[in-house]
């Protein structure tokens, strides 16, 4: 195992009935609240009004900013800023999924500095304070309710990137997962990839053959988020599904299943972060795309570890490794078909003759992320050439 | 899944070479520092010294208090109370196993108190406040380094209970692997036993049949936990299977895995509370006696679960679920055997007709943490004469 260290602070409120406490919540870090929410889907289903009624219960006065869409923008999140510091709001607050968080997590950070913000997701300067961010949470599968991360697209320049920090983490989030049971079956099945993809990315850079925990973590996490997603498709207003699905997103992405593995690269993300700068489409629904291709692309440098998840999640009985492992890859890509997400850039409409573009986009994330030794522009192509 | 909060800030410091950070940690905290140890082992391996340094670097007073052992006693963490106020010091270390930063809890809390701090072990009180609390690892089992819990037995009356609050939890953690190499074989397997008392306690107490998310987390741990004896077992310097045990046995018992599945009662600790207040048994050779005569105990009432256990850890292939659980209880109990631990009284040279007396104490604590409309005396007596 390798040397780590590992703090999560955030406080987590989960179940039933809990939204009613955010007001509390809240309270605890000032009087004067910025509510960041999206395109409002949270008035139609409930959410807004047990939101602001726990709020006013608190006798907090309340700034809202509305209208995040998914990919979120720098832009907007600019906007939100200036909302912030000019109602000189103590504290902020996210209602919704990882778009409104990053988003409400962008101007937390924002609202305490003169600094232009993006200097921070190109890694420039270091984030040195936020106001106090609290979040309800409407779509599970970031774990930005309980890490330090945030992910914006700059839009005139199509980068879809990202930064951390301690200061950005959520101080407390509340998890109600009845929140959840009007959430599309499309947006439920792109959530369930999401949160795939963080612990497998993770899984395949761990090679110790002596560290087998954290693979043992993230399996019975995996096993778990697929189960719940089979039962979600079939029934949204399933309280246990819908449970399971919020907790092991975030157990599978708040640090505890990486810890000990050393540093961690996302390179599906990567490849996936320059698809959704470049067309419109759910940040899930592209790695259903890239993941695939990109386990493709590595199994035969690891392959016992690839028979390994295709064994444990799939009980394939083939022996030898590479086929188990192959075989597995195939049984991921049906079944993310099977839940609704596509698996090649064909179904999302996007052309083959792009690649070029999405794998010149991607490899300037590479760099910045210091993978670039390995995923060079021309090791982006091959892998992108894989999706379909 | 049920209603849970879930709030673990401490934070983690693992591996190699990291005693060093010691001072520069303890130093966020304050100037003089209360160093809480036990019989001098440190002092023999070399972390003492490690400790000194580091503190030394830091420029931070040093307040020595040493002394303490297994089992601790509420007197000697009286004293600890008394040195603290007398020397004014601002935070404490606690450099050793469960006992020591058991006791480093119980002076942090009664340092800050005029209480009578036992009234914390026995409900009468909330505590109110602590002294910062940061721990230096040497036995890895209680998971105390990042959870709020303190046991200490009050030795005139037999009574070894405890108390949790959240101003107990320690700020940091400090975690070297190697500090472990040093342990004898007999509290190596004490400590694994320890450690997988606390994940099968709540395990079979968890029924909910579609909350697996826990059980599959509890599985994964508890299987790392038997790998990891083996190996220390074969090889005391086994450095990854010291880690592999040292972060096995926090999450394992740091509320991760039991969050969701309600409130949880701990029987088999509760019994062996009554066993090492009454004789001067180590915690976890105590355990391996009552846990295995407690689920066969219980065996009948949850068979699904004992059978899943028994197939995932063992490999048990008995189609009958009573008869695959009993099987696998058996396969614990010789495997606790198989590491060292007694897995009955007549091994730790206790007398059979001292069984009521055990009960007895037993059930005070079992009506003190409320499990008493199940475990009456009468109940535990029989679990006991199980212990065999």
């Amino acid at each position: 195992m390798q040397n780590f260290v590992f703090e999560n602070p955030t406080k987590i409120v989960f179940g039933k009935d809990q939204i009613k406490k955010t007001g509390r919540e809240v309270k605890k870090f000032g009087r004067k609240v910025l509510m960041v929410y999206g395109q409002g889907s949270i008035k139609k289903n409930g959410i807004y009004d047990r939101v602001i009624a726990s709020l006013n219960e608190a006798g907090l006065q309340i700034v809202e900013f509305p209208g995040v869409r998914s990919n979120p923008v720098l832009s907007y999140a600019l906007k939100g800023i200036d909302v912030a510091k000019r109602e000189g709001v103590d504290v902020v607050l996210a209602v919704g999924g990882g778009s409104v968080m990053d988003t409400a997590k962008t101007i937390a950070v924002g609202a305490k500095t003169d600094d232009d913000v993006w200097d921070y997701f190109v890694f420039k300067k270091a984030v040195q304070g936020a106001l106090p961010l609290l979040t309800v949470v409407t779509i599970s599968a970031s774990a930005s309710e309980m890490n330090p991360a945030a992910v914006i697209t700059k839009e005139e320049d199509a980068q879809k990137y990202s930064f951390r920090s301690p200061f950005a983490q959520p101080k407390t989030s509340i998890l109600d997962p009845t929140a959840l049971f009007t959430l599309s079956p499309a947006y439920s099945a792109y959530s369930a990839v999401d949160a795939i993809a963080h612990m497998l990315e993770p899984y395949f850079k761990n090679t110790e053959p002596n560290s087998l925990l954290q693979d043992r973590l993230v399996e019975g996490l995996v096993k778990t988020v697929m189960e719940s997603a089979e039962a979600i498709l079939k029934d949204p207003a399933d309280y246990d599904a819908r449970a399971n699905m919020m907790w092991a997103a975030i157990l599978g992405f708040n640090g505890m299943t990486t810890a000990g593995i050393g540093l961690i690269g996302l390179p599906a993300h990567m490849m996936e972060h320059a698809v959704s700068a470049l067309y419109d489409i759910a940040h899930g629904a592209g790695l259903s795309i890239t993941l695939p291709a990109w386990m493709s692309y590595i199994v035969g440098e690891n392959p016992a570890k690839f028979a390994r998840l295709a064994r444990k999640l799939f009980g394939i009985e083939e022996k030898d490794d590479l086929k188990a492992g192959m075989a597995g890859i195939a049984r991921l890509k049906e079944w993310f078909k099977s839940i609704g997400s596509p698996v090649s850039l064909g179904e999302a409409q996007i052309p083959e003759q792009d690649i070029g573009k999405i794998a010149e986009n991607a490899y300037a994330l590479s760099q910045l992320w210091g993978l670039s030794d390995y995923y060079t522009e021309e090791v982006i192509t091959d892998i992108l050439k894989l999706c379909k």
